[in-house]
């Protein structure tokens, strides 16, 4: 049965404590947007497209106990919420995306009741989260014509279920073109420092009965050189208005890569992650995280020597 | 203090335990040829210029204890001592050369007495311990003209000091640079799965007051693309006639993506590296490690989902 990364259920975000797995699959239910914005930034929630829809869930956790019928003081404290969500991770569109749609619809019903805009907001968020679910049947079913029975298949950090509401983008073209009965291997890379390829695309594929292998990001470039990657697809964070994209650490190698060894290199992404506010790459706003998820493993068994710089 | 790696002292090999590195810098006396195999395949003795000196250090250990006068057995076992040291590790060149040379002393000397022969193949072995030290200055003095002052330069793995004798190759490259007052900044490949580069090349770069950063292997593209990178140095295990070379896993990608971005890239290895009985890279034997290297960290922490391929 497929599983859902994100979801609404009981007045509460529903999702996957992604830094859990692969050892446990558990859940996690947030009340409120403080436990969201941690969730977020820890990366309990993740992948642009569940981003979306956590963040557009977030605005309606953050105004639903609004009281009063001051419509100034309501859109301010919309205004707010929307912001703090948006300090939370700076690179995935998607999560702008979400707050942007929330904020039109709170914008384009102002004239109505505040009950009435909450109800029309948390109706806005669970059509988001539907949206993403066709979006990524979509990618899968368009996607699925670029591959061939047998092809080996190579893919980066986690574009998959546990990335979106529950199919994928990259790995939605990959579970597409299984459905079709075409044989598929994969090529994991374990993508450093925070393993989304090696606990998380791994442990997905194989719970679909994929064939997954898991390689170390560095070893990408010799498997093309011995003929064994057919194509490679990734996911996106942000994709440019001139198709530039913003994707997870150690993609644009394997860009190179592919380049060098004559392999298509694909980006499945739904229209939510593209900004076309931006011309190029130059103008997005990459992420930086604490040098200690590369120093130590999961901010606890050291991997390096101590006290060194850190990029 | 210049540490040395590999030694020969008080009638054992000393070598630094890298597997303790760099929690603990601590020695390790071998004594028996056994104890050696598992120290070279376990990697605590460990870089193509190092494992030279274990080998033709571990043939005098092998048949340091022969007893009798028999000149066609201490042959026998002389050969049977070579052959088991040249099952712990198949890519290093080096390693090979060291069994080579010894036996080619025993060879040229086997008119004299067993115990003159024991003699000079300690003698033959403490004189590759020099001659690796004195290479590595040769290479640090001739590869240090290649690099300019502010120089950042990449590396992969280590090619330093615990790679060779006391010196390095690539490290002895940018130690020699140094010396000579030129400012370098390194960076350094974490180098999965066994984090040579983040436990040993950071350690020892840091101690000998060069500038260092840990990056994850899959950030170098980025870092070239950003033109943050002038030079990339590395060693190598094993060179063909035609001048292929075998490294570290990962070294392969930055020499594509140093022809992308225009960066020059060296190898730095002592003559003891080039295997000329081969055409090419195709038939160096690569070296496949356990998967557990790459689904845990150390043996111990699981760093990747259950029961998967691995490559």
């Amino acid at each position: 049965m497929r599983i859902k990364s994100i979801d609404w259920q009981n007045n509460k975000i529903k999702i996957i404590d992604q830094t859990r797995l692969p050892k446990r699959l558990e859940y996690l239910y947030v009340n409120d947007i403080r436990m969201l914005w941690r969730a977020i930034r820890q990366l309990k929630v993740r992948g642009a497209p569940a981003l979306g829809a956590a963040a557009a869930l977030g605005v309606y956790l953050g105004i639903r106990d609004f009281k009063g019928i001051d419509l100034n003081k309501f859109f301010q404290t919309l205004k707010k919420v929307s912001r703090y969500i948006a300090s939370s991770r700076p690179t995935a569109r998607n999560l702008f995306w979400g707050l942007e749609r929330m904020n039109r619809v709170s914008r384009e019903n102002k004239h109505k009741s505040i009950n009435r805009i909450k109800f029309l907001l948390l109706k806005e968020a669970k059509e988001i989260i539907e949206e993403d679910r066709l979006l990524c049947r979509k990618i899968g079913s368009y996607g699925e014509k670029l591959i061939s029975s047998r092809d080996s298949i190579l893919t980066i950090c986690n574009a998959g279920i546990l990335a979106t509401v529950d199919y994928g983008t990259a790995l939605g073209v990959i579970y597409a073109a299984s459905a079709r009965g075409k044989k598929i291997s994969v090529y994991s890379c374990e993508t450093r420092p925070l393993l989304q390829g090696a606990r998380l695309t791994t442990w997905e594929l194989k719970r679909q009965g994929i064939d997954v292998t898991l390689i170390c990001d560095s070893m990408a470039a010799v498997l093309m050189q011995q003929g064994k990657i057919d194509k490679v697809i990734v996911g996106a964070d942000r994709i440019a208005a001139n198709g530039d994209t913003a994707n997870k650490i150690g993609t644009y190698a394997l860009a190179v890569l592919c380049r060098q060894h004559n392999i298509p290199f694909y980006v499945a992404a739904p229209y939510s992650t593209f900004d076309l506010s931006i011309k190029s790459g130059k103008e997005i706003n990459i992420e930086q995280r604490p040098a200690e998820e590369i120093t130590t493993l999961f901010f606890k068994y050291p991997m390096a020597a101590g006290n060194i710089k850190v990029f």
